[in-house]
């Protein structure tokens, strides 16, 4: 291997099991990619460079001395700035909190941190993780490693765009409309927004607390699968946090799509879907027939509902987290992001519960209609080509409001139906960006997936393309 | 025992169990005075008089084949008009629901029916049950069997009046804000609310899910510590219910005062309060003290936003349950009740979800504040002796509003912070009404709670006297 920052999470760990690789080189060689090329990107905010160097070294030592490995020992990541680290700044993408230092680290970088992973520092996002595009007033844009002048998609936007870059093997992001989903579609990696409440939210900045998710963006599903297995799970200290026990998502990478059935839904997914990413779609369905799967066309009328509630509840629970701030420092965000959470305060409460009070009842119908004798839904993961920052800057002009929302209207639906759900490549436009094939499965059916994600994976190299930096 | 009706759900059981009395003879005693007397109080909605006779008979001929007795075998009860009965109908103390016929039986009822108990038909009410007052203007008011122009409490005025006036050995009640505790202390019996989610809700008339409860009012605590022992616990039907084991309450109740420690909050709780009532509070603690019970005053500053979160969230939950009747059938309301209903709808939602999102800070907090070395937190149940029905009606003249509002003011925090309490009643004010205590445990601690008001009734017999009707 010439370039080991090239290597996936889990070469990248068994590379290093196997004594073919140094944790330190890897860092090395991620740093590397990152010192020369982030200048364009902009997807980091806070380089660990002597941090994670030492950290690498250790593991160097532990694996000289023998000591146990865990299942993603020596691989290097970075994450959402958004992530708590006692002791260290998680600044949210914002102005507000850019000196914030908490005192507690989150579950999640605690769990990947006992599995061995590097952390190498922290990521550009949405201020607020408030955007599905990436826009970030206070630390600049994120550029798209495909062609700088589009965007990431967001709100995890350095997740995406670094995983794409090979800046490291993996990074956290985190999904309360499409914010893993959306930059994993438009960056060519992948990205698992698992069911609502699987994976731990402590230490994780809340946005909107019944639909925010912790979860990977990866270059494959085997990779995703080993993340979700080692951060997955209860956690005593996110009494929301499921019970459900959590699977080996890799041993269910079978490959094997005999009998599997795919619900594609005629309603929302393809309302003024562009040429481009429809036929993508479909040359992605028919490589999962040619593995044995079954595709149907089915309806579900639920969709409708489900679109707007969505909205409902993320600004209202985002406008209460944020009042105290709102009341201080509106100055402080973004125009598109205090507009937003202005809105917030004027929605009637009666309309928050009715929203929260039809998930139940839209859940239970949407699986009977999508996924009665069906397994997974397929969907393109955008309705259009990625489109540049320019033209979705809504703090330049409200004329690019249609746009900047058209982003997320596919991968909002699944947060509040609470549904796992994977993105990953499947294709290219014309303009050479990314094309998504968003895959969702029942609740905690995360393996189900991640073996439909995998299976496309071994017959197609969308996941395996490296853009010329 | 000259009137059987006189006998509390422990004697009754008791007397049926040994074959001193038969559950005929009993529920003809119960019938005899509903016929004699609820002309005047208005108790009663609807009597099954046949189906009771027939249930009576059906378990003397169960005892008399030495079939196995439930706990509650032979006890004649009459509930709310909120528990759904398949195919009879539940009125909810409306006029939109005069004909309503649910589908499904209450899991409440089923478990009542199950223990044996004999459902003799349903009870008064206020309007879907919201007002402290048990004022309703489609059945008429309730009146007080200790002086007819007083108020009985709400809003199960009903249940309260009918177990004062011995109409039956005990009776489901709901509580929102108080709609136990403030017709048992206003009627002189006594009225259990558990712990927040500790008994299931399915098939019970929704106002405000996250603070409704279902708990009976009886004649002593140790009544109410059977039947809560026979209704509380998880029920599939009700994913709310919690899981957290029922112990056997009865067991519980030791008359040992000793070591207990009963903690009297400074703050809220006697603002305004009327000398009688506070006489009779500090009687009640000598009382506890003799059994060997020390007495503390603490202060609790967090009851002052306790207070004010409870209106917005039950404000708010009635709304969206009512908004398809608001639409269309407001009219049909009492004006009090569409009032407070339309109110609803103008509450932001970022002021429910922060009402919310504080609950459980604040009963950490008031934990920290009343409970730290103590066992119970003891309060008068109202701070004013009972008003009349005139005084208290606001569809008569808002100058009424304030007094009307003053009755619920003790019960309400302990729906917010979802504690068990219990109201007992420990005296009478110059006018011959009734005055109770109210006596809050720590969560799922009923038990507690039930103990001190056993031992109590061990020395006092306010709970023994009967009305002059």
């Amino acid at each position: 291997m010439s370039d080991l920052a090239l290597l996936s999470v889990t070469e990248a760990a068994g590379a290093f099991a196997k004594g073919e690789a140094s944790a330190e080189a890897m860092v090395r060689a991620c740093l590397a990619r990152i010192e020369a090329h982030d200048g364009r990107i902009n997807a980091v905010v806070r380089l660990d460079r002597e941090e994670a160097l030492a950290a690498a070294a250790a593991l160097d030592r532990a694996r000289a001395g023998n000591a146990k490995l865990g299942p993603l020992a020596g691989v290097p990541m970075m994450h959402k700035d958004m992530y708590y680290r006692a002791g260290k700044v998680s600044g949210c993408g914002s102005a507000i909190r850019r000196d914030f230092r908490p005192k507690a680290t989150a579950t999640v970088l605690e769990r990947l941190d006992a599995a061995g992973a590097i952390d190498m520092g922290t990521l550009n996002m949405a201020e607020f993780a408030q955007n599905p595009t990436g826009h970030n007033r206070h630390h600049g844009d994120c550029h798209n490693p495909w062609n700088l002048p589009y965007c990431t998609g967001g709100s995890s936007s350095g997740s995406g765009a670094g995983v794409a870059a090979r800046f490291f093997a993996a990074a956290l992001g985190s999904d309360t409309g499409g914010s893993i989903r959306l930059p994993a579609s438009i960056c060519g990696v992948t990205g698992i927004k698992g069911t609502q409440t699987r994976v731990s939210r402590a230490g994780a900045m809340p946005l909107s607390f019944s639909m925010d998710n912790v979860g990977p963006l990866t270059r494959t599903a085997r990779d995703a699968a080993r993340i979700m297995r080692v951060i997955a799970g209860k956690d005593p200290r996110d009494p929301t946090s499921a019970a459900e026990p959590v699977p080996d998502y890799e041993a269910a990478l079978t490959g094997d799509l005999r009998g599997l059935s795919v619900a594609v839904p005629r309603e929302w997914f393809f309302d003024g879907a562009e040429e481009a990413v429809v036929k993508a779609f479909e040359a992605a369905l028919e490589v999962l027939k040619a593995r044995g799967a079954t595709v149907t066309r089915v309806s579900a009328p639920s969709l409708h509902a489900v679109g707007t509630y969505v909205s409902v509840v993320s600004r209202v629970e985002g406008a209460t987290i944020h009042a105290e701030w709102m009341r201080e420092r509106a100055g402080d965000y973004a125009t598109h992001l205090s507009g937003r959470l202005y809105g917030g305060y004027a929605i009637p409460a009666t309309w928050y519960v009715e929203a929260l009070s039809r998930r139940g009842p839209l859940l239970r119908q949407f699986c009977r209609e999508a996924f009665a004798g069906h397994h997974v839904v397929a969907t393109p993961t955008l309705r259009m080509r990625v489109p540049t920052l320019a033209e979705t800057d809504i703090d330049a002009s409200p004329d690019n409001w249609a746009r900047h929302m058209a982003v997320s209207a596919n991968t909002r639906p699944f947060n509040y139906l609470g549904l796992p759900t994977v993105s990953i490549p499947c294709g290219f436009d014309d303009r050479g960006l990314p094309i998504g094939l968003q895959i969702a499965a029942r609740p905690f059916a995360e393996a189900r997936a991640l073996m439909v994600a995998d299976a496309f994976q071994r017959d197609t190299d969308w996941h395996a393309c490296v853009p010329a930096l």
